[in-house]
């Protein structure tokens, strides 16, 4: 017989703008099915666990979960924590004395990590829980995924930034440098360059964390493109490191997964831009660093991505009621590419993707490893479901008169 | 008889994502007029007269014309150049040989001011000139205006960026402090508040520069909202000064109409940030400066400032064919108000609207002068063609069990 009781979901680590999917995903899927009774929600993930900070999200007002879906970041409260032995040892007593037999959790690598925490020390003290890790992250750097939910809209902000961002650079020409998120894996910086039509388009340069970062290199690539013309728009990621793996810039706060900070401040754009002006006597640089926009803007929104983020919420909960694994972490398989893209989800242990994160493959930047190949085109335009198209004026010039 | 030739337009100063639908609104109406013979664009504003870097956009392509409306930035490239009485002259020189009659500038009260200079030097030089300038400037802060285009979709990207970006300081809490564009007048700052749904909403603090900015205040401000909630949104002007007028931060890099470089730099957000880490000892402290994604960013467009955008530009030229004054700027008057919202150009002499700007209403600030009033949300918010909802859980709480 299937284990019948109530379900605690927390959402945790940085939010997206469909994360909420994932979160209604579950709880629609949830309503179908008679083994899970009440259907929690813990506020800011493990730590509401801790504190008891449910609510009931089987009492939502169902016209209401649509708004939430759309809404960017984590409705529930976000989290970065850690739990230890300690922490889900009272997490269980908890999630016991609410007869709570289902837990999900969304979030990226640590989440996964917390997720298999908790459900190792669940089958230590011999605690029947399901628990199931539903995979988010902008950074798209989860292992075993073709991809993670919340990339493709987050990817689709930054192309179209760097879209509109290559036109204010083109009008009023200069050097422009723009900051994108992603600590260890470039794949959103690597969207910067998605809308990009020609050699001549924006950004020229785009410089990812898993290539090391040499100050020399990258301003002698700038001065290339200064060469042939007057703009160059230079798309860098928060986390580029030297050849030892020191990053080029950092602040010494750290979290309790270990991560330190690296977004929420200009520093490392305003570093590059100096060096640009002081080293290359360049007038024109600016730079901006994206920052939170790129995880919490709300209506750009890949519906790919939306659709994704939903079926793993709900595949999670499917696959916990049906029992078709005890434990383990939804990932998505491409099953079709191009034109006809198509993707499905499946069950991996939760142990394979937590903790550790993939990179960037080597084939998706070119060798100088300063630009993206069509392979990585290929790989991500279908995960952003559309970009808008830039004009231009096509009218020939007038001849000039001498007088 | 209506004077005969053929015409020239530029765009100047800091591009919009509405801007080339002046360009395009101009171009569309002077296609029904035999006055103007052939339309040219000058590439890069006054400097594209000066190199005679003309494109003919008589000979545009029309299905190419909605596309480049729709673009962000000046298609046709822009300046930031003040033109001496030296230029004038080689401008006339140069319109005189290709038998200009009619000159459109679109920009802000810098560009006015271009355009009230090259009217003025016309004039005495007794060349029969029609100059007419076509307001845009995400700053809304033209004289004689009741708002100006380009500050709609700007303001809209602000209002659903810090909507967005209160999500994410709501759904892992801290003090998050957002830096917004607006050099003199804080109409883009202001606008940020635009999504806020009550007290508790983000952003909960707003400095504009009309007030003068005191770092203790801005302390105890957040002090003060942290003592009722555990997330504080700030949003700021990057042209915040103190009560001498001494900008808070600033680079000393200088334009030739005398602006100090503000955006394109981190430094203010990340000082107002160590100053709130260091002195009220808070751990999760971040800041962004939003820069140019502002102007820029595609897709994001009020829907009624790209109508007003296009009928700017429009009645420009039909004001010069049909001699209904010899030069002007294009003014916006609002004639109705709420969802009734309507409004209606007129035009004003370049004199009025060149150089000098216009601030923020007082009424338009609460008596602290840290967040808008009513008056300011029934103000701007017919501008921004409607803003998405943000959904929250309004599930119940779970009781907590003792144990």
């Amino acid at each position: 017989m299937t284990l019948q009781g109530n379900a605690v979901i927390g959402q945790s680590g940085g939010p997206t703008v469909v994360i909420n999917q994932s979160l209604i995903g579950a709880l629609l899927e949830a309503r179908r099915h008679k083994a899970i009774q009440s259907f929690y929600g813990a506020l800011h993930g493990v730590q509401g666990v801790l504190d008891q900070n449910f609510v009931n999200l089987s009492l939502e007002e169902t016209e209401n979960l649509e708004r939430i879906a759309t809404t960017p970041s984590a409705a529930l409260g976000s989290v970065r924590k850690k739990p230890t032995e300690d922490d889900c040892r009272e997490i269980f007593r908890i999630l016991q004395s609410h007869n709570v037999r289902y837990f999900f959790y969304v979030g990226g690598n640590d989440s996964a990590e917390t997720a298999h925490i908790v459900h190792t020390v669940a089958e230590a003290d011999g605690y029947d829980l399901r628990v199931f890790h539903i995979p988010k992250t902008i950074d798209n750097d989860l292992l075993v995924n073709d991809h993670c939910p919340g990339y493709g809209s987050a990817a689709k902000f930054v192309a179209m930034a760097c879209m509109g961002d290559g036109q204010d650079n083109r009008s009023i020409p200069g050097v422009k440098i723009d900051i994108i998120m992603g600590r260890h894996a470039g794949f959103l910086t690597a969207a910067s360059a998605l809308g990009r039509r020609d050699e001549s388009d924006s950004p020229q340069l785009v410089y990812v964390p898993e290539i090391p970062f040499s100050e020399d290199r990258f301003l002698s690539d700038i001065e290339n493109v200064l060469s042939r013309q007057p703009n160059c728009l230079v798309a860098v990621s928060e986390g580029v490191a030297d050849k030892d793996g020191t990053p080029i810039l950092q602040s010494k706060e750290v979290d309790s997964h270990g991560n330190v900070q690296l977004s929420g401040t200009g520093a490392l754009g305003d570093h590059l831009a100096d060096l640009v002006k002081s080293r290359l006597g360049l007038g024109r640089v600016r730079a901006d660093t994206f920052g939170y926009l790129q995880r919490s803007f709300p209506g750009i929104v890949s519906e790919v991505d939306a659709r994704e983020a939903r079926d793993v919420g709900a595949r999670a909960v499917r696959a916990a009621v049906t029992e078709e694994a005890q434990s383990g972490s939804i990932a998505i398989r491409r099953i079709a590419d191009g034109p006809d893209y198509a993707s499905e989800t499946f069950i991996t242990p939760l142990s394979t993707v937590a903790k550790h994160t993939k990179s960037l493959d080597r084939e998706f930047l070119n060798s100088a490893g300063n630009q993206i190949t069509d392979a990585f085109r290929d790989y991500a335009l279908p995960l952003l479901g559309g970009l808008p198209e830039m004009g231009g004026i096509k009218a020939p010039s007038v001849d000039a008169i001498k007088g």
